[in-house]
């Protein structure tokens, strides 16, 4: 993949500072969840409450076990990044272990870790800065397949369900990758692009450098960002749409959402909706752009109405329709492999 | 305005160095065309043989007659900034006056500029730079009139017509401001935002900015970016439309272009198609979006044919259809007025 991709080395371990608890280990937390083979394990300092269920190692531990790089799993409360925190993550550089974060700070700027790491020839990754270079969108189509996973608005799903079809895929002996487009999705993947913040005149040609050429057979899973009715954020996920020209994509949604979380006065669309409006705008760049399930949140729904939710949807839709944390992805993949035969 | 804004003073004087030509000095003959009442002259150097049509000024007779910026008006051929330019920005920033430009390098960087700004206690301004601490954008709707100039492709008209709507309207004894989205934009204006270089999660939030809450019968006129049908740059256009939620916009269209310039693959779309996607996204933050004009560009085409190809497109639109070079913009306002009577 081109060096226009951030991208970090496996094995890694996971540094929680000295956290009191899980509020603040999303990151941390997604990696052990998602990565567990190449996670040695947990850095934890003195006083640490968080424990992510993995070994704990020291430094010297993690270096002779291999491990290639260090990944702070976790923001510290107020979101500056304590001394003690800094003087570990300097001690891992130095020892040469690349450090990859995605603080609101860089890493480059916390007092001696630039030296460190030039001592230990490490390399500072920070996950939400996009790499210098990126090109303008082409439109040129692209060999292989790609799905784009969209939503009804933010945060309902997008990320885990890109994962998920991932998982499935490769669990049936199918070409995939996740192509992450968010930080926690690149820690998760090792690499991939932030594409929100990629300057807007370059967001289509970000998507277009994640998800390159690749085998007529092989799927991307592209996790989406933002939703296309959004007020905030819908020029991202135009950009990312058209950049990404999906063969096929997936609508995320959480059936107890009245409006756009944070903006209250703006209404959730309809799935149909969402749709329509997605094919209408991804035509422009591949004119055989379809849907290929739903994928809902029924997490606060109670067990016994889930059933009917799942089947309103799907009747709704005529689409395959999942919880992908409890039902799994299986019926969405069998209508990609239906609908694209290799 | 918000500081969110980039701005600077007038009066001004235009710097065109030393080129040869009027090939690269695009920026500073619109400055001189568009703001004649706040140049005082242009600062030429030796073997300058570009001219502006304007008095000649020396750096200590501008700041006699009260200028307070100097903006560069011209590109160097290659790209750099010569030895010669540089000396003179020193001189020019070190007696106190504001130093504009829009070059692909930060003004700061040139050698000793930054010292003898502080000296000046000038100020740099890079146009191409957005101010830090943008927002997100809320969908709240703000009081005034908005107009934003659309197209069906880049580099069609749109600055152009919005500053000729703003000077008509103005003509009219109405209140109006051109907005400016692009750095010959902005350096016409003396202020803006160039909204394709704001990282793509703050588009939305930066033309939010761009056009504040205003009096119920001020006009914003909104110079429009990119296109909605333009597989690289679409997504700048449709965050500038869902942030500037104008009440009406006008499409500019070359009737001579078959294809997206640039992107040969790409056909044109129809003026048609333009409105329709624009009112279905525009929607989303203001639900009386319309069309109220058409500007073509008929420079090209033979002046007996010209009426008839103006006529064949009010036919189609049902709209006023002028070229703003040749016919001006009052029929696009008496629709204006007459759909928005105050």
């Amino acid at each position: 993949m081109s060096t226009l991709v951030i991208r970090f080395d496996a094995p890694f371990i996971v540094f929680f500072g000295d956290i009191a608890d899980e509020v603040y280990a999303k990151t941390g937390l997604g990696l052990v969840q998602w990565r567990r083979a190449d996670c040695l394990g947990q850095w934890r300092l003195p006083g640490c409450g968080m424990d992510a269920g993995v070994a704990d190692v020291t430094l010297a531990g993690a270096k002779a076990q291999g491990a290639r790089t260090l990944i702070v799993g976790s923001a510290a409360v107020g979101g500056g990044i304590p001394e003690q925190w800094v003087a570990a993550l300097c001690e891992a550089a130095a020892a040469g272990l690349d450090i990859v974060a995605g603080l609101h700070i860089r890493l480059a700027t916390l007092p001696g870790l630039a030296a460190a790491a030039e001592r230990g020839a490490a390399r500072l990754i920070d996950v939400r800065v996009p790499p210098p270079g990126l090109p303008v969108g082409t439109g040129r189509k692209r060999s292989g397949l790609r799905l784009l996973t969209v939503g009804t608005d933010c945060a309902c799903g997008k990320k885990y369900t890109a994962l998920a079809l991932e998982r499935e895929l490769r669990a049936r002996g199918r070409a995939a990758d996740f192509r992450a487009t968010g930080q926690t999705g690149i820690m998760i993947a090792g690499q991939g692009l932030p594409i929100d913040a990629v300057v807007s005149d370059f967001v289509t040609g970000a998507a277009e450098v994640l998800s390159p050429d690749n085998a007529p057979d092989h799927w991307d899973l592209i996790e989406g960002q933002g939703a296309i009715f959004h007020p905030g954020y819908l020029q991202v996920t135009v950009g990312l749409l058209v950049g990404s020209q999906p063969d096929a994509f997936v609508v995320c949604h959480d059936p107890l959402r009245q409006t756009i979380a944070g903006w209250p006065d703006f209404p959730l669309p309809t799935i149909g909706a969402v749709i329509g409006r997605t094919i209408g705008i991804g035509h422009l760049t591949n004119r055989a752009i379809r849907c290929v399930g739903v994928a809902l949140n029924t997490s606060k729904i109670p067990a016994g109405e889930r059933g009917a939710v799942l089947a309103h949807y799907a009747d709704e839709t005529g689409l395959p329709v999942v919880d992908p944390l409890i039902d799994g992805v299986g019926p969405i993949v069998d209508r990609m492999l239906a609908v694209f035969p290799t």
